[in-house]
């Protein structure tokens, strides 16, 4: 919680929830993330949080960015960014939105099979191309799926498909998983990546470009290294694995460059317990809940840090949940979260570290509420 | 699918995803489950899908309505319902939303807690209240969390509470869980509730109401019993708990009004494997997904019948995932879903029984895509 934010809510007052989001952090981030990696190019993953705010200033800064479609493309140009500074990450295209993206000047794109391939060919001759490859993403908090990426052996023939085709095979992508709090578990995919370029140079296709993909954690209830320690261990396993040919490398942080930088207040609406023992934790209800924005507390993944202003009580074990008529509208229980015992309907809590997957998770209107609300400063 | 919605789809060729509801079904369902329960009165849960054209239909049918908010309340006045006709059915409520509640004439509320009969007291004065009391969720594909509820001890002392408050106790509800596909489960609930109002009778407390909540289910891959089934069932088990006694009930059907009226349309985004291994499955992406509707995927607790018009290859097992880049949004991997092996990307996909917790689940803009459009005819 910055010294900004906290004015913000004593001053202003704003109706709950909301989240307010300090741009001096964001700002922040990038230079740190642009210090800790000085020959990466940061694309920053417009997913997270697209505020045209941040666009905004990401852009002034310098930043590219990674899209996941065209309406995010079109809030990217529409922040004064070029359309050289788009990369267009979706490995999951309509080839009627590769058109669209290549319209408006879009040249970069990922894909992991050969139908996207062909898309691309036919939507945006000429592009660039990268290949994303599937890591494990051990030791990442929010689950990483077999989703996106194709095994090694696949990328290879890929690539060289590619190069036979009117496009232009550039470079291979991984992701390590999203909050990912081991710097280490780059290591591995970069082995992977650097045995997958020496192999197509064996086959006379020379890449030039590596995807690093996202990962870069926020600080929640546990702690997270340094993104200086990140830049370390990334850089150290590129010369491990690409000796004195370092690829081109371009970083993308979502997460890692907004999530800290925002802050929700919500209001206790309950407190109760479901039966007369005295043993029974009780139950909290925020006027927030899985539907209204922290749709990343799925299965307890994502634990927020809370601060409740003015309670000096006790903290006792509670169950949190939200506000709708929905019994999957349970945040922690798991989790063990303590709040003060002199907690009372009406007060306030903040939830830090929310800039990240909040506003654009937020359900249309879920029993009728209204999305969360979200200020800039 | 009806051929109503069939045409629909043919001659209109709406932009997918979309959902396309005919309410033609929705009167069809209210009518057999007035006829199943003919004593009951229906409260429709607004939650489930709130669009103007189904309260509007379901106000001049004369259904009464179970909401979860002040926004739905007026949504349900504009749709002509007077305020008599609708209970405020969330047992977590802002003290000045009960009181916005109070001033547009609503008389009926839940609680589950002193703290929130407090509440009813100060912001609705003299309004009737029932208690919610916890069950198990047995048989339910939705989970049933212990969200909502106090057990029987507790709340008989909240309604002997409530007696000498300025409020007037009526009765109590319970919830037997989403999409419960046996109608056997009402029966546990209410020997539990007979046997409050028993003991709240030597007390010299009568009570006239049961709740039965919502639970009415949809079919979707599996069979579920008809709404005469649960009628019969219902009402074997008052007469076995309350014998000659027999309270007013209501019920709250929701999923059971509408899930069956609604069909979304989606297209094939790309069809792709991970690797060169022949027996894989393929993975299936769509323009439709967790974040943009499909949220009831979750833990693949709801399973969607789909259907692919014009091909007529071998089924083959699939996964099936949605089009953004989390790699959380996969909608079925364990589930047993197959497709026909000459799918092809551009079909079409026709996902039935998609008319409840869709559109209002849908995210605000996640990964820039837009929220479920749907068309009520």
């Amino acid at each position: 919680m910055t010294a900004k934010i906290a004015r913000y809510f004593a001053e202003r007052r704003p109706a709950t929830p909301c989240l307010v989001v300090d741009l001096d952090v964001v700002e922040e981030n990038f230079k740190n993330l642009r210090k800790a990696l000085p020959d990466s190019a940061i694309y920053y993953a417009v997913k997270a949080n697209p505020a045209p705010e941040i666009l905004a200033l990401l852009a002034r800064l310098g930043s590219s960015f990674d899209t996941a479609g065209v309406a995010e493309i079109d809030m990217v140009l529409a922040a004064g960014a070029t359309p050289d500074r788009i990369s267009y990450g979706n490995t999951i295209k309509k080839e009627a939105d590769i058109a669209a993206a290549y319209a408006r000047g879009v040249r970069l794109y990922a894909f992991d099979s050969e139908a996207e391939l062909e898309k691309i060919e036919r939507a945006a001759p000429g592009s660039e191309v990268f290949c994303r490859i599937l890591t494990s993403g051990n030791g990442a908090d929010w689950p990483l799926s077999r989703k996106f990426g194709c095994d090694v052996a696949m990328a290879k023939s890929l690539l060289l498909k590619a190069r036979d085709m009117n496009v232009e095979p550039i470079g291979a992508s991984f992701h390590v998983g999203s909050q990912q709090r081991d710097p280490k578990q780059w290591d591995e995919a970069l082995a992977a990546t650097a045995n997958l370029f020496r192999e197509l140079e064996a086959d006379g296709l020379t890449l030039r470009m590596v995807n690093l993909g996202g990962g870069f954690p926020t600080k929640y209830k546990k702690s997270v290294p340094t993104a200086k320690q990140y830049g370390i261990a990334i850089t150290d396993a590129l010369r491990r694995h690409f000796g004195n040919r370092i690829p081109e490398t371009i970083i993308e942080p979502g997460r890692g460059m907004v999530g800290n930088a925002g802050v929700i207040q919500t209001e206790v609406v309950l407190i109760s317990k479901k039966s007369h023992n005295k043993d029974e934790r009780s139950w909290v209800f925020l006027d927030i809940g899985k539907f209204g924005g922290l749709a990343e507390t799925m299965d307890e993944a994502i634990q927020y840090p809370l601060v409740v202003n003015g309670r000096q009580g006790t903290p006792k074990p509670v169950i949190i949940a939200g506000p709708t008529c929905d019994s999957a509208d349970v945040l922690y229980e798991k989790a063990d979260y303590r709040l003060p015992e002199d907690l009372a309907i009406g007060d306030k809590i903040e939830i830090l570290a929310t800039g990240a997957y909040t506003t654009t998770y937020s359900a249309v209107a879920f029993n009728g509420f209204e999305p969360l609300k979200a200020h800039y400063i």
